[in-house]
């Protein structure tokens, strides 16, 4: 009898996100331009704030960082917060290895294995990942296209806690639907969780992208929160620089934070010269982020625009990278269509990927006719691929109906 | 009442590693130069082949990387292994944030909570937060200095298997003794395995470091362990680039590759400029290890030398970059004294200081008077260090008698 790997791991869902790939490449070989509405992985280009960092990288050896993260990071970190008003000690953030590593963190920091953690849905699929990996079990709270995904009706969010309950999880702006939490909001979820002694957990790294004039408010502005509250955030996509891995989690409870170094000391550091680019960046690439904006901006009004005028019902994103649209057929099909038999790979030689919604959702046949839209494309290349989405959506309807 | 963080956050453990670092920073601020014995930080300078190929960098994006790694290192780590003689595609092998990631990956893929992972003692005390982070027991198999932990009484080890067993950790060249593992040990301890079908993780971070023309053996030249070997490696010691945090898992058994995909995909990547780094170092830096290993070799030696000849019993290390020795006096309190009380810190404004050997082992009472000894400081220091050490032996001897 063979060994068996832990039920922890076969119980582990594979990249909803990546199933397509495999499709995608195949079209790419054959000279066929996929658009990517798919990927969160911006295209705009990263500063040369953070490669001159890099360049000026003259220690002899690239040795461990500190574990708690680089001190001039740290600072960096703790002089953005107090740009936004927020009082954050370098004391009370900790580097990780980007966002992620931040929620691993903060889920294992507050859960033991049976423990459970509400979070609105849809929501960011890794979330599941992170969870399984702490077995601990996700309670989906719902929120609607058609509401704009707002949380609305708290007290059936508050009927989700049980004595198992230890954390509600929220992202503002948020991945995947692009809702920018309202101030009314967060003091809902805030006030369940200290009625019930809750942590909250904030998933912050879209922060710096909110339209319209629109603030995200951070949970560290709850002064009142300050033992329960726990912050993820990231550079990532802020600066565009996805692949440096340079996150943070921050919390003002010295017990969380002091665990949170433990994990941190047992992995040693997070890469040491990104760290040096990344407090770089944060101090000087304030710039980079408005000029990212004003870009994301552009293209949201412009999605949003060609989709609800072809009559397809959208949340409207206020903030993130994403929307949600509501196809209107099963959009796993949908997507296969795109890259298998749509007419425009032959006559064109183009098509475009999106992400089929229903994995951003844990309650089963939620979700199944929506897909997200991320606008990481240029705008040209982004009404390209919208419209070849709407001749395929037209064709596909004919073809489901044969 | 507040909330309590989980329960296996607070029965995580402290680096014990850097428990003495406040006292050793606080003398620093005074003047005083403290050796460092106590920290497995190679001193030796990076190659510029490092430095070159992070420069060269200049895609417009930092983007994400495949979360896998990059197609270019994993092939060059594949490369590696076949001048060892050992066959390793690149789908055998994922990249990991340094050995460290490679290690909780490989303790989560074959544990669930409750289960236990045999590991000869002492060991690298991260191996228990690794295992605690994932509800897993660690059974200590007792090795002694006095037969320089080698692994004798294979059916002792054997007696310490349960149905809770899931896998037996070894490490050669090891943290913290300098042992290697002979061609012997590791068959013997891959028979117990294959016979009570027992995964096998071997961290083979030090595998480079083998002196006196001595030979590491990889796990992966076991063709009969295919499915129960999984290896965790680094580039971190091998080409003095820890802060570059690149490291990989291997296994030939395509279930655990699979599911360590998975955990790969949920956290995106590994840091993207030092893959492409890493993949130029390992592929052209073979002169740079073995420059380190002559240098290594001499401090090592000079070490060895020096502690025996004062009459201290040390295990002899054949590898890595540690020894063991018995001061013969409380590790712990000779430490602390060495911060506080040697009176080098105001002769010579100079002090060294090691780390306790206590907290590598799980049994308690064992290694209270060990300390491990790194040889991370060019020769005419690690001289100086050593003499400091042996002065401050014989005054706190009789220092400890008043």
């Amino acid at each position: 009898m063979e060994q068996a790997i832990s039920q922890r791991a076969q119980a582990l869902p594979a990249s909803a996100i990546r199933k397509y790939v495999p499709l995608s490449d195949a079209l790419k070989k054959t000279g066929v331009s996929v658009f990517h509405l798919n990927i969160g992985q911006p295209d705009v280009a990263t500063s040369h704030l953070f490669f001159d960092a890099i360049r000026a990288f003259h220690e002899p050896v690239v040795a461990y960082e500190n574990s708690a993260g680089n001190p001039l990071l740290k600072k960096a970190i703790s002089n953005y917060y107090a740009k936004l008003g927020l009082e954050v000690t370098p004391e009370q953030c900790i580097v990780t290895s980007g966002g992620s590593e931040a929620l691993i963190m903060a889920i294992s920091l507050v859960c033991d294995p049976g423990d459970q953690i509400i979070i609105p849905e849809p929501y960011y699929t890794n979330y599941n990942t992170f969870a399984m990996q702490n077995q601990v079990e996700v309670v989906p709270f719902r929120t609607r296209l058609e509401d704009n995904f707002a949380i609305h009706d708290i007290q059936n969010l508050e009927a989700l806690v049980t004595p198992k309950t230890k954390a509600i999880l929220i992202c503002s702006p948020n991945n995947p639907t692009g809702a920018v939490m309202s101030a009314e909001e967060l003091e809902q979820v805030c006030a369940i969780a200290r009625k019930h002694n809750l942590f909250v957990i904030s998933d912050e790294v879209y922060r710096e992208f909110a339209y319209e004039g629109l603030q995200s408010t951070s949970l560290l502005s709850k002064p009142e929160m300050k033992d329960l509250a726990i912050v993820a955030d990231s550079v990532s996509k802020r600066y565009s620089i996805c692949g440096a891995r340079v996150g943070w989690i921050a919390s003002r409870n010295p017990e969380v934070m002091a665990a949170a170094l433990k994990f941190a000391q047992a992995r040693l550091c997070v890469a040491t010269l990104e760290q040096v680019a990344a407090a770089e960046i944060i101090d000087k690439g304030h710039d980079d982020i408005e000029r990212a904006k004003l870009e994301y901006d552009a293209r949201r009004q412009l999605a949003h625009k060609m989709l609800t005028q072809a009559g397809l019902k959208c949340g409207y994103p206020q903030g993130a990278l994403y929307l949600m649209v509501d196809l209107g057929v099963d959009a796993e099909e949908f997507t296969r269509f795109m890259l298998t038999d749509y007419s425009g790979i032959e006559k064109d030689k183009e098509t475009a990927m999106v992400t089929p919604a229903a994995n951003f959702y844990k309650t089963p046949g939620q979700g199944l006719t929506q897909a997200r839209i991320a606008f990481v494309l240029e705008t040209p290349k982004l009404e390209k691929a919208i419209r070849h989405l709407l001749e395929g959506l037209d064709e596909f309807k004919k073809y489901a109906k044969k």
